[in-house]
């Protein structure tokens, strides 16, 4: 009887072991990417994803050579009305204001604390750059990622009413986690600043700060009351855009990536880089053409121009000679926002 | 009776898996330092390792905490009779002269080729920014790759005839074996070239090129027939040493290291900066005075000085106060060298 006993329980044991197994097969045959209708840039990514992680692939890529690098504004979170990082220096110099009182009569301050667009515009990347030095420097670089910390916790964009990092594709960050999950190591390189970005990526998209390659300005260590800290130097050290970009993936990765997304024409010399590389490759440009759940620019398609993030006609005609999958917004994503009903 | 063999198979399996079982607690309690003597450095990485890696230890981190930062020269390899970048450069001034004619009669170029190394310490170091910059830019950084590479295989160093990368201390290699392991992610921070170093860690350390952190020289994208490529111009980028350290760390990794390996003044920054966290931290300091097996320099001590990776005594107070951990080479380490009997 006991031996019966025994008996049965391993049948047991089997069935459940048996049954557990059929799930893991079924759940890895679910749809990886469930925002996404089908269409070419869906067959794109499960196609590039099957031919370099199948060993018998004559395009398998080592896992070591699995570097995807994604854009940051346009293309994993929304850019419009302005770069994240832009509201987040005007919200700074209000909030600083009161410590300099020349900034009421100065420009391009006193255009930001009057919400003067017009006089913001006329300031031009001068202004932009002086804005950004007396929001973004002379503090450590630990005071810093506190107050971009709170800053993310409190801010909500005038829009959708939401955090900023609700604001995140839910089709890309199904994206990251199923290219993760097939052993790719996911980066961002934005032309945003590093040290605005890292605070963020981990909880917003998976991405640990030493995969975030972005723009940086000089830092310098100095020993304070003999505590060691890093201050930030009003002084640019690297932008990371248009042709910054391939040179930033090689000073901070050093392999090239064999799949790169972006969205705009400062993204245009990465795919460029990524593409010039042997064996499978995956270039891909979202389009922001959905305004009514996002938005919608271009200058290509005869959509309106942007400031920000702009997809000139010219870089719509070399995605169509590489051969890099254009994603519509409209046309390609089930859903835009996790957030939507 | 056939029930009873498939019970006797039954059996037969648990034997095989318990005894697999007990097989991998044997290995997991071998010695993961075999080439250290016991003495107070072994124990700090075994007592470090355990309370971080221990989940019911206060001082346990989480494995995305778990960062170690490894200066190159001098800590993971030798840097005696000269830094191995620095016969690097010497080597292709040699073999690019033919192509230089004028290099026969001037300075620093002329002292490189008559191998009078009193006209070239006489030259300083603006000379030998003039060697690096003649010797390592004006190329792709895939020409520059090539060459590294091809360097590497055929140089071998003057004293050990051996390849350069067989110069890799035994002990530290296990140390990174062992970090790695137990979850630590192992990056080097050495004030050598990124690019000249990327080609070899991987295979000498198993350091991915994405974990080398290092010295940079100015690269700019530019589009030759139809291929992108990056050129490597002759201006420094980031100098990669001293209160860099810290930079570099922050710049690339944006994460502070909680053990911090080194061995010389270059150092001393990034161990001030890892012992500047909250935590369990570990930092620790290769002492070269094993003139057998390696090299015994200081001046700490009153071993003689040094050009390459001096070791003055206020670093060895700064240790003692600060609890650094210093490695003796003659006592700490059984062996140096994995070719030695």
């Amino acid at each position: 009887m006991r031996f019966h006993r025994r008996i049965f329980l391993a049948c047991v044991l089997a069935l459940a072991m048996s049954f557990a197994f059929s799930s893991r097969i079924l759940a890895a045959e679910a749809d990886p990417l469930p925002s996404w209708n089908s269409g070419p840039a869906k067959q794109a990514i499960l196609k590039f994803v099957q031919k370099t992680t199948d060993k018998s692939s004559p395009e398998f890529a080592p896992p070591a050579e699995r570097i995807a690098t994604f854009d940051n504004d346009g293309t994993l979170w929304t850019e419009h009305p302005m770069y994240t990082q832009l509201a987040f220096a005007l919200g700074r110099i209000k909030a600083l204001a009161p410590q300099h009182p020349k900034w009421k009569t100065t420009q391009p301050f006193k255009a930001v604390l009057d919400n003067d667009l017009e006089a913001l515009a006329a300031a031009g990347e001068k202004g932009l750059v002086e804005l950004v030095m007396a929001s973004h420097t002379g503090m450590s670089t630990a005071e810093f990622e506190a107050t971009v910390t709170d800053w993310f916790a409190k801010a909500r964009d005038p829009r959708f009413k939401r955090s900023y990092t609700e604001l995140a594709y839910q089709p890309m960050l199904e994206l990251l986690a199923y290219l993760r999950a097939n052993g790719f190591k996911t980066y961002i390189v934005s032309g945003g600043g590093v040290e605005f970005m890292r605070p963020m990526t981990e909880a917003a998209y998976g991405i640990p700060p030493e995969q975030v390659v972005g723009s940086t300005i000089k830092t310098q260590y100095e020993v304070k009351d003999g505590k060691p800290m890093l201050m930030r130097l009003p002084e640019v050290d690297f932008i990371d855009d248009k042709t910054g970009k391939p040179v930033g993936i090689n000073k901070f990765i050093g392999r090239r990536p064999i799949a790169a997304f972006g969205n705009s024409a400062g993204d245009r010399e990465m795919l460029e880089w990524t593409g010039a590389g042997s064996g499978a490759r995956l270039m891909m440009l979202v389009f922001h053409d959905d305004a009514k759940r996002e938005y919608a620019y271009g200058p290509a398609n005869g959509l309106p121009d942007t400031k920000f993030g702009a997809f000139p006609p010219s870089l719509m005609d070399e995605a169509k000679k590489k051969g890099w999958v254009v994603i519509s917004m409209k046309d390609d994503w089930k859903r835009v926002f996790a957030f939507e009903p």
